[in-house]
């Protein structure tokens, strides 16, 4: 079939025209389906990206045959129309066609002062992005002068060396070549690859004849909405403003009036009546038949409405939510093209606090987004300041250096947490998202005097204790002041959303947990378990921690025995309380991970402090400080090897596990613990630690004379563990892949140092992308595809999952997927995008679910 | 075929029976050759492994059938007979079938003297070893009266509730069962398996008529053997004691003589001289026949010689390399059996000094072996005290918690380092091999105050600086005092023999070295080029730490261009001295790897003295340090993440060698560099590096006018780089497996922390060996295969290799050989047993290639 396009170069706009988004862009093929609803379009015509590509490569299509669709006297207006709105484009350019000849005629049929208006009008916005001189020379007063224009004509002469063109072809072949070389620029493509686009976008043209707007009768022009941009509950909004064009009535908010009756002072609908009817009508047609909450720009031209185009309203994070389940609950759409309509991002925004998108932000340094939500609060240094200014009411952000378990008293009070160092899984990243406090860490163009007191941004600024900043969680930044937030909503239209989500996705989520809060957390958001409990950020707290200090003094084994004993009926409290929030849904712990020296104070004070506390000489706690320092934390003795070195720590933990199934039985509880061994390189690990977990789990069922299931796995991460996982998997029920540790070791790369140059090196395109943030597949997952078929090659039961920051991406899902993997595992907080995205997939890999609804007599084609 | 064995449980020993070793052991088939030799070897019986396994569970061969071959009046000898010598055995048994009877017989024959000497030993070993009785109470002297065998009788009498047995029928089945029970115990089975025996290792019997050595007319036993122990050079050695047994000759030194003239005392040459002669026959013969240098134990019974027994002389290092050489010279084996007589850890000893294998040990603690080699010295606990020492021209010990690039000086002048932490690639363990300093790490055990400057032992001892200790490079061992040395020997045995390695072997050795000195080194143990140049390490000595530590405080990158500027030449001098060293053969120099942090002071003092030689306030030093530390180093921005980074750092790195190259060329010297690229782990930073190394080339070329060839390949060291190995090898001429960092990676295991319980893990079996020793073939191996041929599918003449410590092992070399690498690096002492440990693998895998020399009339069966 041929198109119009093929011949001339355009497409008339008509119901029947050949006409798709990926061919004339987005706004053409809007304006289409305004015109199949019999809306008042005035003519149009599209120039498909084919023909704009031509123009800038300089060749015009058949301009003549174009003007004809228009008739002799019509003004014209040039838009932008490219695939995805978000992608933008050049400005619009109205007006086209004015010219001495038509400037008489509008003086003789609507006054000198429209002729004024819109002649003005044309050369200034010709003059500026067409002919691409000075715009300060072409200000004009807002009720132009005929001595204004000819001021206006004369620069552009003096400027140019020619005349203003007079022949509304020439004019109209310059703004569409203007246009074109628009979008083919350097800086127009980085900005819009920046959002996304594919570096041959094309753009489309769209040539509507003008309702004017201006002139006799009632003339002017307006936007309107029917949903709140920043709630997404119904809600009719926009502005009228008489004598204008374009969005003028948003521009000059001031002079312009309400749409609906407002005490406030004239509406529109007081104004045009009849009008305003229609346009309700309109809103509601384009609501059914575009599926989409739409923002509409109108004309009244002489008290004749005229649409002139429509495009998606904008909204906010929580708006999308609630816009697409009120366009599914009313069956405009399904609810799987509602799921679809939500970004997991976006979604994740509305669980937290979030920085007003209108207020303004004075920046002082950037780091790296660490926890989510944003909090304003005043500057305090140390973990005790920030108890005061609790005690005192007030709100207040620690800065740090970095933050130690020391801190973790002074984290629990504060809005938000600066730290200077560390990475995304550094002390103050982790303990941020558990408890869900806005956290910026390794803003290393900060400095920080703890010593004076003083906060100083990249830009040389001192901020003093007591002074207010602002964390931003999401995007790393830190700003100045208090900054006007928008409150976090977990709201209906967001369980109803995730309810639909849970309906269609295939692969199981549960959250990262390691105390109750977060256990609560993580149900809150309806995690289908616990994926992964780290137990020693239960030793962190409170008495335990004097407890594990005492551990770690113990002189030998049965010293440790003795404390341990002390250290049990807490673990033991810990996991009842676990299996009873969780009621009955799995809960898989990870036995002791960190190194011991973890646990001991950093500074020499703490040393000093501890050293009175256990009553020893300093020089013994300092020496066995010393001992237990480690060149590479990471990759020293920790997880399985301590577990193997000090087995009693496990056989504590395994016992109070085992003791807290069945104190869950007694109340009525179904509880089967999952037992995760970290750090696992061997399979011979796995044997020994598993052996005496058995045996504490025999001796435990003797001792109560009682039954209970149980399972023992490993934590994939280590290249060699995935290398090994067919060996290991004889010994393991499942297999949980550390995705954290198994990218630092893929890598070489520590989390907590990769900051000094991670940025640097995305950005020079070293990587593609952070792998701490995006699952690398490409070796990262070749570790994890490897790990997960030698696996089921051994125990083709095995439960396969991924914990860690990683789980709750999309990216990483979209692998587990694949790989056929029973669940994903993130923090409570990224639950709920996490459920979203598994949907989303499960419906991009199978777009036949997608089903529209068939409500609707006039379904929309192409 | 029918044996002897299968009807009988024994079997003669005749030229012609049926004897193998691994069925009646090495002393039963080494007697067999030695009466082919027609040698007068008293009448023999061998009872194979299933015959001795029968009498452990009870059941006794033929016993009377045996004893009809030795004729009635005969005294036995029980030997054991396991298949390795090494494995060891129970205890001899002499003189079964002494009983009243033949007492009397005996005495009429040789006197009562001779019959209380025979009957008193009998019963003494007899009541010891058969009868497990308390050996003080059969303690008797040397010249036994019949009172003392009376109360011997008495006192077994008194044990046991019965007579000591008369009939040798009963005497023999006991010592038979007793032997056959004391190889099946639990002890000993774990000792043989320490010695490499497997589980189900056998042990043969052999029984023999005892030649007397005592009696009438000149009687005696001795030992002599035909080359240096210790030195392997020919040399009759051994002794002669009238009147005695077994090797009683040496174990009785004081009272034996001389086997040849000797102006110290008589000797056997001059007592009797035709015995000697034809011992000395019989030496040639078994040197020749059984193509070793033998030990023989020989009796005189009344004039007549009898030969009892031969074994392999034992012998050092040295002597393993000279006997070997010499049996080949002399065309008695060939060279390739010459080449598989000497392990590559025996060659390894005698490139150093070592500690004489019969000095007694006063060992003080154990820490890692970490650069072989043994030294005495005065314990200094500072590297001034060591330059202290050096010049006062007294060998001294550095001692130290841990060393650091300051301790360089202290190093270059002590005779060994020891320290209390690090591992096998800790700074002190990598100087110290680079230099063939002697060098233990990590010996946790001890503890150093350098405060007190005491050195605390295991035990608790203490030792003072001043005091002397003595370090074991090659076992770890630390010991009190001053301890006799071996010297060092590369003499021309060793050359002859790696001579012939070479001409056998099928894989390149090369050496790693990073200066002048080591590239000497290298070229002295005849390595075929440099795989690893770590360029660190020149900047870690004199004044080239000072102008980094510069380079690190410069305020820009121009600031840092400037100081690079000073470091060029520098550079260039140490690079133009390597190509010239290596004179045109392959160098391969690692671009800058460890993180900038390694360059500054670790402590206080040390930051105070750098700002003052800056001039810089010590709190920007301290700052800047603090601002570079790292939690995780081996992790961290170094490697290319620092080329890329500071492009200039590399830029000069690339312009030295490039121009070293050309003033190489212009001595008349072909150098063609290789330049590799630390810690990769994704191909884009290949690229990165390359176009700027290649821009460098070209403007070297373009300023000096010439032309030369130069290659840029990778050094894989993470498990990502391993596995992206098809994509990164487009841009890399080859690919060196950096197989420490891998192992780290691979297993998330620090070097330098593993120490803490490396130890534990392998005597656990958790890991089967120390990873950082033995390379994983299982996990990193796996990376390895996987990269190579990943590497190989991209680039078919892609150049592979290994170098790190690894590098030199036989596993490692066994598996690059499988994998088709084209060379392994190791450190410079490495390198001769990497040239032999090479041609063994070639003639395991090849044994037809090993042909024995035509000469000898009669070639020896099975």
């Amino acid at each position: 079939m041929q198109h119009d396009d093929d011949i001339l170069g355009f497409t008339h706009v008509t119901p029947t025209a050949s006409m798709h988004v990926t061919r004339h862009g987005g706004r053409a093929k809007c304006l289409q389906r305004l015109i199949r609803l019999d809306m008042p379009v005035p003519t149009t015509v599209a120039l498909p990206f084919d023909t704009v590509r031509d123009i800038a490569r300089g060749q015009m299509p058949q301009i003549a045959a174009m003007l004809s669709y228009f008739g002799p006297d019509a003004l014209l207006s040039v838009r932008p129309s490219s695939e995805d709105p978000d992608w933008g484009g050049p400005s619009a350019i109205l007006n086209i066609g004015m010219s001495e000849t038509q400037y008489e005629k509008i003086v003789k049929s609507a006054g000198e002062e429209t002729a004024n208006a819109l002649y003005a009008r044309f050369i200034q916005s010709y003059s500026v992005h067409v002919a691409h001189l000075d715009a300060d020379d072409f200000d004009m007063p807002k009720s132009a002068t005929r001595d204004d224009v000819d001021a206006a004509l004369r620069v552009y002469e003096d400027e140019m060396d020619e005349p203003f063109p007079q022949d509304i072809e020439d004019q109209l072949k310059a703004v569409l070549r203007s246009r074109a070389q628009a979008w083919s620029g350097t800086s127009a493509r980085l900005l819009r690859e920046a959002k996304g686009a594919p570096a041959d976008a094309g753009l489309g043209l769209v040539v509507q004849r003008m309702a004017l707007g201006v002139g006799q009768g009632e003339c002017g022009s307006g936007v309107i909405q029917f949903a709140n941009s920043a709630t997404g509950d119904p809600q009719i909004t926009g502005r009228y403003l008489s004598q204008s064009q374009g969005r003028d009535a948003l521009t000059e908010k001031a002079s312009a009036i309400y749409l609906t009756k407002d005490p406030r002072g004239p509406s529109f609908e007081e104004l045009c009546p009849d009008q305003f009817a229609e346009l309700l009508r309109f809103g509601d047609l384009a609501r059914l038949r575009l599926r989409e909450e739409m923002q509409i720009e109108f004309t009244i031209e002489n008290g004749a409405l005229h649409i002139l185009d429509a495009v998606r309203i904008g909204r906010s994070s929580q708006a999308a939510v609630r816009i697409a389940v009120a366009l599914a609950n009313d069956d405009i759409i399904s609810k799987d093209e509602a799921i679809m309509r939500v970004t997991p991002s976006g979604l994740n925004d509305v669980l937290h606090r979030q920085i007003d998108p209108n207020a303004e932000r004075d920046l002082v340094g950037v780091g790296i987004a660490a926890s989510p939500g944003a909090a304003s609060g005043r500057i305090v240094f140390t973990s005790n300041d920030a108890q005061a200014s609790a005690a005192r009411g007030e709100p207040c952000v620690l800065v740090r250096r970095e933050t130690s378990p020391e801190d973790i008293r002074g984290m629990h009070v504060a809005q938000a947490i600066l730290t200077v160092k560390g990475g995304i899984t550094s002390h103050a990243a982790v303990i941020g998202r558990g408890i869900g406090l806005p956290c910026v860490v390794g803003a290393s163009d900060l400095y920080v005097s703890r010593k004076k007191r003083v906060l100083q941004g990249a830009d040389g600024r001192e901020f003093k204790e007591g002074d207010y900043i602002t964390i931003d969680g999401a995007s790393g930044h830190i700003l100045a002041g208090q900054v006007p937030l928008l409150e976090a909503a977990n709201d209906e239209a967001v369980q109803t959303l995730l309810g639909w989500a849970d309906d269609v996705r295939d692969i199981a989520i549960r959250a990262n947990a390691d105390t109750p809060a977060e256990a609560q957390m993580a149900d809150r958001f309806a995690a289908e378990g616990i994926g992964l409990c780290r137990t020693e950020h239960m030793f962190f707290e409170g008495d335990r921690l004097t407890v594990m200090r005492e551990m770690i003094f113990a002189e030998s084994e049965k010293g440790r025995g003795a404390v341990l004993d002390r250290l049990l009926p807490m673990q033991r409290a810990d996991f009842e309380k676990l299996f009873e929030i969780m009621q009955g849904k799995p809960v898989c712990i990870r036995l002791l991970d960190p190194p011991l020296h973890e646990f001991l104070p950093s500074d020499r004070a703490g040393l000093s402090a501890l050293a009175a506390a256990l009553n020893l000489p300093l020089s013994d706690v300092t020496a066995r400080a010393d001992d237990l320092r480690e060149y590479n934390p990471m990759l020293g003795m920790r997880g399985v090897r301590l577990g193997i070195a000090m087995p009693e720590i496990y056989d504590m933990q395994a016992r109070a596990i085992f003791e807290a199934t069945v104190a869950a039985k007694e109340k009525g509880l179904v509880v089967s613990p999952e037992i995760m061994i970290p750090l696992v390189s061997a399979k011979r690990e796995v044997e020994l630690v598993k052996s005496r977990m058995d045996g504490v789990a025999a001796a435990v069922k003797a001792e109560q004379n009682t039954e209970f299931e149980y399972s023992i796995g490993v934590m994939v991460e280590t290249p060699r563990a995935a290398l090994r996982a067919g060996d290991i998997a004889f010994n393991a029920d499942f297999l949980s892949f550390g995705t954290n540790d198994l990218t630092q070791m893929a890598y070489g790369l520590s989390r907590d140092d990769a900051g000094r140059f991670m940025s640097s090196y995305v950005h020079q395109g070293v990587y593609p992308e952070d792998p701490f943030h995006t699952l690398d597949t490409e070796g990262v997952g070749e570790l994890l595809e490897l790990g997960a078929g030698r696996a089921r090659n051994s125990r083709s039961d095995i439960v396969l999952s991924i914990c860690g920051e990683h789980g709750g991406s999309p990216s990483a899902i979209d692998f587990c997927r694949a790989a056929g993997f029973n669940y994903v595992s993130c923090s409570p907080f990224r639950v709920p995008g996490a459920r979203l995205s598994a949907a989303q997939l499960v419906l991009r890999d199978n777009p036949e679910m997608i089903i529209r609804p068939p409500r609707g007599k006039y379904p929309m084609q192409g």
